[in-house]
């Protein structure tokens, strides 16, 4: 498996870095263009909070763990000034989306935002130890807590007492978050949040009778029959694993890691495509239609967060199952995503038969983040 | 073309209206089921407000327009019952969606839960008329013509004053509803709201130099370069145009009519997919990628409101461009959407390549109106 790490890190510091540092730096106003076409033309000048937010964090983890390369630190800083200075509303909520200039377009109706927000500033003070940056993160993280059982706030439209439900995305984030803000957080803290995430996702979200992860549940952890009880994201519960398995492993929780091992296997093996390769984006687990029409798309990330799940499992039990799944996500991966003709960053989006369906490299919802970041962790778990 | 009329009318009469009087009828708790799968299964019971007025529109208007069965008007009693005792919050505001008893279970943040409703109880007051079936499409009309300017209310993500725009569905629905409403309202009122309306489509989201319809235009009718402004939906456009040749055609203006017609060429010629054939559900006007992942996919109602658009042509001018189109348009969408298999009620969602996405006859998005109403209006307009 060896010879995987030297290729991820090629990829890594020779097509997908260059490529972010080389068309999304915005001079003239601050911050990343995202929305960047497989010709290297930026075709949109919105700025997304969450991108933004993933991009800083990216540029200051490689300065961290790679290599303190002055020009990431600074691509970093480019990101964190902007959305200091236009990334929030007055009560420290950070907006979804700004334009070019930074005024704000869409209200912070996604908590989304303060999540990738907080990483950002808690990985930019391990890089310029500056105590706002540690401020912004900390404020934000307790932000988050605050608003977690209703993240939405009025924007939430969901009629209260008939059907409320809990829905995986945010304690999945947490759970990475927490160890994210590790040199902030007090350890008791860090403690308490990861225990109860980790029983939530492992008894509640783990639906037990099908080996399955429910993405939303009922208040009590049920699970509700309805379009989106019975919804799966195969792709989200295999990266909630790969977290789960770093907190196992950090924690030396040997149980701990193999049932986040069997149950990523138990996502992959039901998500996989038989008929054309690669991972379904949305299932029914009723086998009922889904009511999202990309149901069948293949999209990166969700390959490229199983990636790092096997390569995880492989360097912690070196067991052949991991390294024949590996290889076959891999070969699956790199032939279909991966932009033969014009290098850089990857394809995001792929139609059921493998076909890439939006000839983007960045939009408003991929940016600097899934592709490097596998990319890194894929490299340094298997280069040891 | 006439030999088309009796082929629309057996669709209607022999397959897809029995689809419904047998499979949507929810006797326990009223309302109707929409989520049918392709073996006729009830796969979810929710009940999404716009489709059961939708159905309701649908069974009062066959009553009307092709004949006075007690059972159509028994099963547009049924869903006009469920929806005065349980789809309305205490300000008169129809919710999104209901749990099967009838509980809400999703705000009113969409306002087209509204509109289909004023159409339905509009239509159903023709058949039995009813002061209190008159009075809730008034006051819903109302309430409508109030909320136009901020539809979602609280919903309403938007930040103010960056970057407002006007949405195309409004208008459109607005333009066709004033026409369905016609016995309810003043002929000034009508006029008023038409002449409107029209005036915006066809100055302001008809956008002049590419001759194509922007679903998303500026406070001032200004096209805005972003993914809401660069947003095409071709049989959105196609719709509305034949809602504006009724209108052209009722007020004997024959310049609208023409206009209507033009415009409508522009939108399908655009739209239609040489590759695969039928035309795509969302394109960009600059080319770039859309937001939307199912783009490239091809949508039932897209293709059944544009054979209502060129059936209406042809009878208006008899001209052989319209037959040609119609032709094409009609092989494909009987060839790629109708079931030949099962019968009933027609598919809904395919891929780009033509095959069927997601199995199902009724679901979330789609209920017993766009086949029928469409096989009702082609046969009765071809049929002279």
């Amino acid at each position: 498996m060896k010879q995987y790490a030297t290729l991820y890190k090629n990829e890594l510091l020779n097509e997908v870095i260059p490529f972010w540092e080389k068309y999304s730096i915005d001079a003239a106003f601050g911050g990343y263009f995202t929305c960047i076409s497989e010709t290297n033309e930026i075709y949109d000048t919105d700025k997304f909070i969450w991108l933004q937010a993933r991009q800083v964090w990216m540029f200051a983890t490689l300065y961290t763990i790679i290599q303190p390369k002055e020009e990431w630190k600074q691509i970093a800083l480019l990101g964190a000034d902007f959305l200091e200075k236009y990334g929030r509303d007055p009560s420290g909520a950070w907006y979804f989306s700004l334009n070019r200039e930074g005024k704000p377009l869409v209200q912070p109706y996604n908590i989304f935002s303060d999540c990738f927000a907080a990483m950002a500033f808690g990985a930019l003070y391990k890089i310029d130890p500056k105590d706002r940056y540690a401020e912004i993160a900390m404020n934000t993280f307790k932000n988050i807590i605050k608003r977690q059982e209703n993240t939405k706030g009025k924007f939430n439209k969901v009629y209260p007492g008939t059907r409320e439900l809990q829905n995986f995305a945010l304690p999945m984030i947490l759970c990475n978050l927490s160890l994210e803000l590790k040199h902030l957080l007090e350890l008791e803290e860090v403690e308490h949040i990861t225990d109860t995430i980790i029983h939530k996702i492992l008894n509640q979200f783990y639906h037990k009778e099908s080996g399955l992860v429910l993405e939303n549940i009922g208040i009590n952890g049920e699970f509700v029959d309805s379009f989106e009880g019975r919804l799966l994201n195969p792709g989200h519960a295999i990266e909630a694993m790969w977290f789960i398995m770093n907190l196992g492993i950090a924690e030396n929780n040997n149980a701990l890691v193999q049932k986040a091992e069997q149950i990523m296997y138990q996502q992959l093996e039901y998500g996989w495509d038989e008929k054309y390769g690669g991972i379904f984006y949305f299932m029914d687990i009723n086998g009922h239609p889904p009511q999202q029409l990309e149901h069948d798309q293949k999209l990166w990330w969700v390959h490229l967060e199983t990636l790092v799940a096997l390569a995880k499992t492989y360097a912690y039990n070196q067991n052949p199952k991991a390294k024949q799944w590996f290889e076959k996500v891999h070969d699956y991966t790199w032939t279909h995503f991966r932009d033969k003709k014009n290098g850089g960053e990857w394809y995001g989006y792929l139609n059921r038969q493998g076909d890439v369906s939006l000839p983007l490299k960045g939009g408003k919802w991929k940016g600097c983040f899934h592709v490097p970041r596998a990319l890194m962790e894929v490299w340094k778990t298997l280069d040891t």
